[in-house]
């Protein structure tokens, strides 16, 4: 049975935009933003702990809803619905996949230059974009994750500096900043993880 | 009314050593060691995020061993009693105070040498040891900081290499693993922390 609606798990409307490009056209997506604390450790364990409290918050709020209006707290599961949260990593080969979960600090923190100064030391710039989508159908159900990850090079920015550290990752000779938005949406560590969820969801 | 027992949340011989070293003849410690995994985000809220939890947990399991008891359960409290969590920081000036409280993670990955190499495209090599205890008097009791700081300078390892990045912290002409464990324990930033926690445990 398709999906009535999605809740993906968002404030940032880039992310947004890139996920109903790749994902409109296969179930309704509704965006909640929520404040979610991340956990500390490996990628997919900080992306399940996140999934699993979004599909708690999401569905007990429904569920406080139904109770105020008297109807049977047995649906709320479904009209809690299915999340999706998302996790972007950026994990440099030769700092042995870090700063990876902890990039948007470090971005914060450096800016692209500071980014780019944390390999002056070693020759190898390559690194891994990866992006992990966790979906839980609601509380209590163990998130799914689906994974896209990108190999491409560590360059000083180039490029429209508006989404994160798309100015500093080079792909095939293009920073993703300078990337046309359509190709990007073919090729990004997004595009490939949405991708495996788009293709899950059908069989749904 | 002087404490009769404080948990202090660890799993690690070394850092229970420095603990009973200052704080011995003030409360009796009893070590617990708890899998308790740490959120991301600034260093006090980390901090403050794992005391409750662990605050909580100790005070749990000790309700769960009253009720098979037939105790009366309001003793809980009590009981359970008083915890204490710590969190260390190596917060590198350079780098805007990362990696901070991702610093395991780092050294871990990258050891003593690649935290050096963080730092090769600055000259400013200094850096900020920070520890941070909290002390919680039970589950709901907001926790309260007791944190102490050292400015010292980051260097190629020197020195015996058993205590985490001690061997690359310099103070004073001296790394943290040359320095004699007494010296250490009367000026590191634990010693701090847990000087200021002693003064205030002795004016309860």
């Amino acid at each position: 049975m398709p999906l009535e609606q999605l809740n993906f798990i968002t404030g940032n409307r880039n992310k947004l935009a890139e996920v109903k490009a790749i994902l409109g056209d296969v179930v309704p997506l509704q965006s909640k933003s929520l404040d979610l604390t991340e956990i500390q450790g490996a990628m997919e364990d900080i992306s399940k702990d996140k999934c699993r409290r979004a599909a708690t918050i999401v569905g007990f709020s429904i569920l406080f809803t139904i109770t105020i209006a008297r109807c049977n707290v047995l649906n709320i599961w479904k009209i809690g619905g299915p999340v999706l949260t998302e996790d972007t990593c950026l994990c440099f080969n030769a700092l042995k996949e870090l700063p990876g979960p902890y990039i948007k600090w470090f971005l914060q923190a450096l800016g692209h230059e500071g980014l780019n100064n944390l390999l002056i030391a070693y020759k190898d710039k390559s690194a891994q974009a990866v992006c992990t989508f966790a979906y839980s159908s609601g509380p209590g159900h163990e998130p799914i994750l689906f994974q896209g990850r990108v190999t491409g090079t560590i360059v000083p920015a180039r490029g429209p500096t508006n989404f994160g550290w798309d100015p500093i990752f080079e792909y095939d000779g293009e920073t993703y900043a300078e990337m046309d938005k359509a190709k990007k949406n073919t090729l990004s560590h997004r595009a490939i993880a949405l991708s495996k969820l788009k293709q899950w969801l059908q069989t749904q």
